[in-house]
């Protein structure tokens, strides 16, 4: 696996198979770190600066400062991309608080470890697009804000872990989270929409949940479309009676969503304003490119 | 550091500072791993049983299933500890769901790696014991049950962290931990407990808290010696109005709280029925080994 990545690791370059931590890692110990994830367009690092901007929210979330300049860190990124070389990569940043004596005070870290991993990224898969995916609402509620703020990306993903092995147990795509009102949140690592009339809606950040990079765009895109783009909360029953259901992320960009637990959603098929809203998406990476 | 150290990991016993696992293992990328802490005392593991029960139960909490055998687990645990053969020792035995292609989905998980760290523990701080430590109220509230489950021990830790951060920026040794209802729930590595008149309380497992193997056996030993001990939800008003607040862990053993925030408890010393819990506790590691 991974044969064809590259790992920056603390100032160099590695393969893969190389890169490995400390258990003494406060990263491995705890989940005491934080990342981003991106993608590449015909080998060109997607929406960079956007996903530093949210690098540096998650790292003031856990009040940590990351020692890296962000010039630097832009520079490795573009650099490892090109070197890899691949039209379509995942890369994936990962700074943790370092090693240090044992002892949950993040004041034990010393030096953090700066990770970046570039890999092959398959192509979007056509018949999930065609079809579209099936989520389930899980019964393990989304982390809440005053605990661990799910608008960090932090080490820290054993809440969505246990909900998409709940998920996929039932044979679902992915996991629909709730929060203690009953709300919707999002997906296990994606943002749910739903068409209901003619209002397209999203969950606002309040209801505890990741700020999505794609979702700040399809949001824009759709606007200036002169759709009716919402930031509401809702229950499972009411995303169950929509029209349309999708969720965006990424690296999925905009995926429909046709079934919700035992519920079809609409006709059973990809809706209109979602493949619209895609198609939308699509426009904005190819001119960005 | 880790100097006087020695880690088993995936079959073989090598130097803590050789003991490294790749950024694809899921207990780096998530925090997907699951860990119990003891110590020894004359070079015995302490307790093994009852933390190899917690060893399981946090698995069970996470849906894994651990590969080795119980049995074995505890062969290496003693190997270990007369490998290192030190008289005191911490020991952190770490199972993660291992390698596996990126993704949350805990199936891709392949062989799961296991880990035993052995270490020189220091002896108890005595300083700490005669003045007793100051607990600060965090602001960060413990995850809740149906999110992430207190009682597991995970990877997840930074719940904790990020409490521990507040609580050591204030001058204090460790947090006290809130509940959505404003009950005390724990400390961030340790159970709480208060002396209120003739009762001594410490939270219910229902409040969201570590099952404390040292908590159960304070338990015990007090009810032997006609303690009135309960188990019962209080705030951290009614903490702050006791006449005695102490702290247990494995390594911590029984440790007086003499402050809460501003206020001072008691008599600002350690309680009288907080040394007589930690004479008998002593009483017990002797009588065990």
């Amino acid at each position: 696996m991974n044969k064809s990545g590259l790992v920056y690791q603390n100032g160099a370059f590695i393969s893969p198979q190389e890169a490995k931590v400390s258990i003494f890692d406060r990263g491995f110990l705890y989940g005491d770190s934080i990342y981003e994830v991106t993608l590449t367009y015909k080998g060109k690092p997607f929406l960079v600066e956007e996903h530093l901007d949210r690098l540096w929210h998650s790292a003031d979330g856990i009040g940590l400062s990351i020692q890296m300049k962000r010039e630097e860190l832009t520079r490795i990124i573009h650099e490892g991309a090109r070197k890899l070389g691949l039209e379509r990569q995942y890369i994936r940043i990962i700074i943790t608080r370092g090693i240090g004596d044992l002892g949950l005070d993040p004041a034990l870290g010393e030096e953090q470890t700066t990770l970046i991993l570039f890999k092959e990224l398959p192509a979007l898969d056509t018949a999930l697009y065609e079809k579209g995916v099936t989520l389930f609402t899980s019964e393990v509620l989304r982390n809440p804000k005053k605990s661990m703020d799910p608008s960090v990306k932090s080490g820290n993903y054993l809440n969505n872990v246990l909900a998409i092995k709940q998920a996929r147990e039932a044979g679902a795509y992915d996991a629909v989270m709730l929060n203690a009102k009953g709300y919707v949140t999002e997906s296990t690592s994606a943002n749910i929409w739903m068409v209901l009339g003619e209002s397209i809606i999203t969950p606002p950040l309040e209801a505890g949940l990741l700020g999505g990079i794609t979702r700040q765009k399809v949001m824009e895109l759709g606007k200036a479309q002169g759709f009716d783009i919402k930031e509401q909360n809702f229950t499972v029953d009411t995303l169950k009676s929509a029209n349309e259901v999708f969720i965006t992320s990424s690296t999925r960009e905009v995926l429909p969503v046709t079934q919700v637990d035992n519920q079809v959603i609409g006709l059973g098929v990809p809706g209109p304003k979602t493949k619209e809203l895609h198609k939308h998406y699509k426009t904005f990476i190819l001119n960005l490119n």
